[in-house]
């Protein structure tokens, strides 16, 4: 297809499109003539994945090139290809090693791991973005004189596995593994937003059949 | 106690105590002299509350003197004093009832509220801040061209509606209705970074346990 049908399909105006082209966020077409290019069904999906990252996102155009080389480097393995999905999300600072809470929490959340056998997690501490998000957030709780701990967040943590199993399932059921890359990176960044929101709602609901709407 | 010693013990400075009592955030304290007040337990746990919505949810000062309003209204159902916890949280616009990915999304919201039979959440459509957040979501998801409905999310609700059933249990366990309408508010601007985190690491465990490391 040309510029003008690949526009149509995407709903994303050519204007753009010239720019991701630029930017290198989506592969040159295939030159027909000096004018004009011809896109396939790969551009329109790269597109499709380049506009949610920037525009749902709102991952930095130089976030999403590094995420793109990622993705595209098929001498990767997958968990990494996969893992290089969590750098679109907002990044959480390293937490303060001298912060008495900081260190409690990281003491809890290893406890934690033991608890729950997540060998796999206990590996990946020193480069985890989603281990140190949890650190702080635990250190929060303290600092403010909830004692929240290994106990209170293993069921917590039992369902979120329940839920990440859910997640690689959809992810199977797509056919090639650049699809389910590409649905990983729209799962971290579309996905969080719904669940939220279920949460929120199983909430309300929880609420008011325990205590009514009086 | 004194101002000295609230200070101390929250570890929030006196200066911005005085200006909490100021903006009516924090009840004044019993006058002792024309100098100096005293200030009991009371005082602390809504310090407490009060620096966890401002410092770490960055909840506008307007917004918590609103629910704190709420919060010690005696005379609303407990559902409702709840449900302004709630509003601490960063708020979705209502979604325009003109684009088709929403119409669209709003039916298969409401199929999978029938069949999960969360007849509460139902009636709560036209005001909840929930509901409105998961429309937009999956109106988001199926703009870039992925189906997603009820069949795809009911799975995800079960387990977000055993979540809640964790986030009630563990309010349940305070004593006091203030202490647990207290522990709502900070549940929602603390759970949730916990929660986010937890699925994430959960995801990396999932995955490294099904694709390894290489």
């Amino acid at each position: 297809m040309r510029l003008a049908e690949l526009s149509r399909r995407s709903g994303v105006s050519t204007a753009t499109i010239k720019y991701y082209l630029r930017e290198g966020l989506l592969p040159p077409g295939r030159q027909v003539n000096a004018t004009s290019a011809e896109y396939d069904e790969e551009h329109l999906r790269r597109l499709r994945l380049v506009r949610a990252m920037i525009q749902v996102g709102q991952v930095p155009v130089a976030t999403v090139r590094e995420v793109l080389r990622h993705v595209d480097d098929d001498s990767l393995g997958r968990t990494i290809r996969l893992g290089a999905a969590m750098w679109t999300l907002p990044q959480v600072p390293e937490p303060d090693q001298d912060d008495e809470y900081v260190r409690a929490a990281q003491q809890e959340v290893a406890t934690l791991l033991d608890r729950l056998g997540w060998e796999m997690a206990k590996q990946l501490t020193t480069v985890s973005p989603a281990y140190r998000s949890l650190v702080v957030a635990v250190a929060a709780f303290r600092r403010i004189g909830y004692g929240w701990g290994a106990e209170q967040l293993a069921p917590y943590a039992e369902l979120m596995h329940r839920t990440a199993v859910l997640d690689l399932d959809g992810m199977e059921r797509y056919p090639s593994e650049a699809e389910q890359i590409e649905f990983a990176i729209l799962g971290a960044i579309l996905n969080e937003p719904v669940l939220q929101a279920l949460h929120r709602l199983a909430q309300e609901e929880e609420t008011a059949r325990r205590y009514g709407f009086e």
